[in-house]
């Protein structure tokens, strides 16, 4: 069998593991109040180029509901994609989170939002329209749910039409790292100075185990989120076996590097994509994501070749490359698509 | 230093970081569809003599706040004692999971509920009175949050006065190890025989790392919980990772044995206090936690002494001991206390 | 001035305030435990040929948010058309009410939900797949947000489609008279006979003052709808005033006269549109409103003419039809906008 | 029958409905933009003697929810008296708005909050805490629920223990008005004067019909709660019949005559039981209503008399007057505790 069903079906780095370890010595004081979460706000804060507040939280549904729930009053409105995590596929934890909070969808193309769409989306609400709720944040996710990246001008035009409105931005980073070695800019570009209030920043998907993280850039969200992190029982008593995984997944580039390895994989396959017209991309391939539409019978005949991935259609075939997914299993996939599908002459653009 | 402030400030059982490593291979489904957390149901299917259902949680808020919300509706009232962990220390956590559901005190000796004063509170409430809200479920906390442990009895006499009305039965067993290794009894007798319909089922106190669980007797609880942890954020994409940890920590009774342990210093400790006539117990030493009223003065020299631990008032220190902690720290303590203190004749016994 | 802005903007029938002012004696228990209050049971009970509830509460956002929130578990999905009044003017009241549940929009003309749409989304969603929270409930508006009508035989499509899944069927009736005026059928076959567990009954925009009620069709609905009430404020001590109003409202078929008074004002503008071809209907005129897309500068144009009405786009404008609203003040409208649009020699049917 | 059992149960002040009834002419805008309501606000302001927000809403419980969800974050923490409305009858309505907040009971005689208990609490809770949730409010019930009534310097010295601490003041006012009327100073003194930053202003009990109100006088306050009310389905389309009653229960200080009405009953009852020692009031009667500890029996008795009252417990009898109780009623109740219980030749004083 060859694995493409998910990033988070795949097993965690071992440097990982071994600072979880190397943390079981002596006692430390609970709840975070540890050298390993205390060390874990001086590494961050260093990788942002920037005071932040880090929070470990265990999963990447956690650091987005929570994140957005600190993001404006329970009567809020958020804006995402349609096709967002947040909106599709968090049995509606943002909405829970926040007392009620409403998700609603702005259009744009590989999972996007568009900002001129989110402009006229916002020009058409008056705050003294009360039935409406009222906007509160906007939250976009990078690398988008359809394996596309936000390029950093595209996510600083989102962040004006939203914070002329005086929203908050939030960025859904679950494939940061993708994100990021594909943007080829720092952590800190990718997100606060475009004008990123907060983020979930991703790390189980990525070769991570058992923790994602909030990251704070805007100070005034972090002493809420304090107390309704305590609330949702995300956090751990014994913190330090949580903060030294996050500190050792930034350690010595690690992330980037498994990032750089998933999205490599994945490009090695686009690259004969191109050559098969028939498996029509339903965004270009910019991160470790790969979404087909494929024609009717080929699904049955990859599994019957023993490829694992999902079906999000009855056409559409969703491939996700991990950190350790091999070149070799890579190409098996490139020639079992050749093999179905045939080849043209002539390359074939994502659309 | 020698450090009694809390079981969570410790390290984890090495035999329970080495199995999260050994789960370190291959690629498995996401979100608990794995062996391992498989095989976790059918490990406590055994250990608990009957089919339980159990949900890896990263933290024993979690598991109280999200099982409690399972037994009744959002207007529901939930009984537990005044000292209560979910009534004190968890940021109104089961409130909020509960979508605004009522805790509500009811008396009793070192942190248990009183059957009969549990029952006269029921009696005072009728069905039609909508403005209280409505009676539905009972917490009670195993060892108590003052370091005592029900007796089975006093677990069932409860259970009777719940269940003659209709309410559910929620243990708080974040050291249900301490109270299941003082009992010596089985598992399924300090739960589900004794009427518990759900619990949570503590491990990081006792030598656990980063998860708790939630254990469900009661089948019909178990769907919308499934969806309710989902929601909360509480479903870890790589569950093998948690579900390994719970698996190592009750196999070859690991749990019980490092339970023994703590609850040992801290009856070893106990012995000394009784010719301490100065040092009055909040309640019976009967698991691992040790609450002592103390003069004046008597905290400050402790800590001069170089011990650690919580002062929880003016004059009451709290001492918690783990399973790593040594003899040799236990009797430094008692000696401590002794030269502070000095002695009687007449051993004095706890009220 | 003539006002089309809303029905909400008119005076209440007499006689419902005089019912009111002759309940104003004697004293009698507070909280529903009154006479009235009794009376109300058994008159709407005759009215719908069936034992039901009948809850007053002071607005039509308060009905459906309430009643919505107990059709499922706060992780519960409920349907309703892109253009529901519970979708876009309440503030998320549904959302708040039920914990976090999530509003989905299925497709449909004239806000209307389609059936079969209703179906296919239902047959998309899988029972295990818990990260998209639970199909619970479908709401219906009847008569739709955009004036039309629902057949029964639409209503009883929806509710087999709802029903083959499990769902439980609202319908928000803030302008359910005008609907039954419309279908000349019974209040019992419009709703429960029809599939209906559970309505909001508006009688605000049709002439009432200060109350809506929930009308529970499916018994088991009611206890909890009872405690909910009450915690959400929406059980008025002095019950009798509220009662009383309903009362009147539907005694000598009160409601009825009123709906059939504000449809046939909307019908005598809609006959004279069919020759206004620059003049396009958004939906058939069925029940009290008249949504038209009216060439640039129109608008204007009526403005200046002292006609009041809601611009909802800069295209569209929306006429509501009061019961007092005199045939003068309808010709007066139309004669404007045959003014100012002209009349073609062939009628022009709604799309 | 002689009805004693609630202000609830009574008529409301036949000017209330003469207001209501001569609102219902012409057309207004909805949602409170209409005349009346407008007129509302500059009423209320010039009786407050500062610009204040006024918002109509259905019910106290309603009032007192919504506001205290103003006050914090929903972790947020609200002291209240031990008998508090808000905390023993309101379904826990506050917990539920709130999204989870919590009540917590200062300790206080006759249904007071004890400024320098008050203080001792917030001075037990660090900042730190997170586990405990954040102190955020303080809500103070004037007159109380035991028929006591705050001194002005009792309410100063509560605002400045909550003030120090950062913390805002609510005051629940459903009997404010006796209160006032007690007191014998203005409204203003009363409240923001005094402290208050937001109040429950309360007419329903008092010869009111279908409202209360909130009233805020923190201007910080409004905006947000404008959006809750409308999603709490608390706002009124035709507001105008809600605004009008509240104007004509303070015109001419008709609210202030009905208190004085009731006080004076209660005084009059309250005067005869001063020589009957077997009859034990629970608290000074400073306002209309009277709590009496009486003889087993002496209940049995007053009910064969014909008088309606409620049974608190088994010994505790509630008598409420309302302002069209009648000295002929006074009177054959004080007679008829004389008869039951004779009297003695030393006064007693309320403890």
């Amino acid at each position: 069998m060859i694995d493409y069903r998910s990033d988070n079906t795949g097993r965690a780095a071992p440097q990982i593991l071994e600072a979880l370890v190397r943390a079981n010595h002596d006692t430390a004081l609970g709840y975070g109040a540890d050298e390993w979460t205390a060390n874990l706000q001086r590494r961050f804060s260093e990788l942002f180029e920037t005071a932040v507040r880090v929070f470990p939280v265990a999963t990447g549904t956690a650091a987005n509901a929570i994140a957005l729930a600190a993001l404006g009053p329970s009567w809020g409105i958020i804006y995402c994609s349609e096709v967002a995590h947040i909106n599709t596929s968090e049995a509606n934890a943002a909405g829970f989170f926040g007392g009620g909070l409403k998700l609603a969808a702005v259009g744009g193309q590989h999972g996007k939002i568009d900002a001129v769409l989110l402009a006229e989306t916002l020009a058409g609400i008056s705050p003294a329209q009360l039935h409406r709720g009222q906007p509160s944040a906007v939250s976009l996710t990078q690398a988008t749910d359809l394996g596309a990246v936000y390029s950093l001008d595209e996510v600083r035009a989102i962040a004006e039409a939203a914070k002329r409105r005086g929203l908050r931005l939030h960025m859904d980073g679950a494939r940061f790292a993708n994100a990021v070695a594909r943007l080829g800019c720092s952590p800190a570009d990718a997100t606060w100075r475009s004008g990123i209030d907060i983020m979930s920043f991703g790390a189980t998907k990525n070769g991570g185990a058992l923790c994602d993280a909030i990251v704070v850039f805007a100070p005034d969200l972090a002493d809420g989120l304090a107390v309704q992190l305590r609330r949702a029982g995300q956090v751990w008593s014994k913190m330090r076996f949580a903060s030294a995984q996050l500190i050792a997944y930034v350690e010595n580039d690690l992330w980037l590097e498994m990032a750089r390895a998933s999205n490599g994989i994945a490009a090695r396959i686009g690259a004969v994509l191109r050559e098969i017209p028939a498996a029509r991309l339903l965004a270009p391939i910019e991160a470790n994501e790969i979404f087909l539409e494929l024609p009717d019978g080929t699904m049955d005949a990859l599994e019957r070749d023993a490829f694992q991935f999902y079906r999000r259609s009855r056409t559409l075939a969703r491939f996700v490359c991990r950190f350790d997914t091999t070149e070799a299993e890579a190409d098996a996939l490139a020639a079992a698509l050749r093999r179905h599908l045939g080849t043209a002459t002539t390359p074939r653009a994502a659309e």
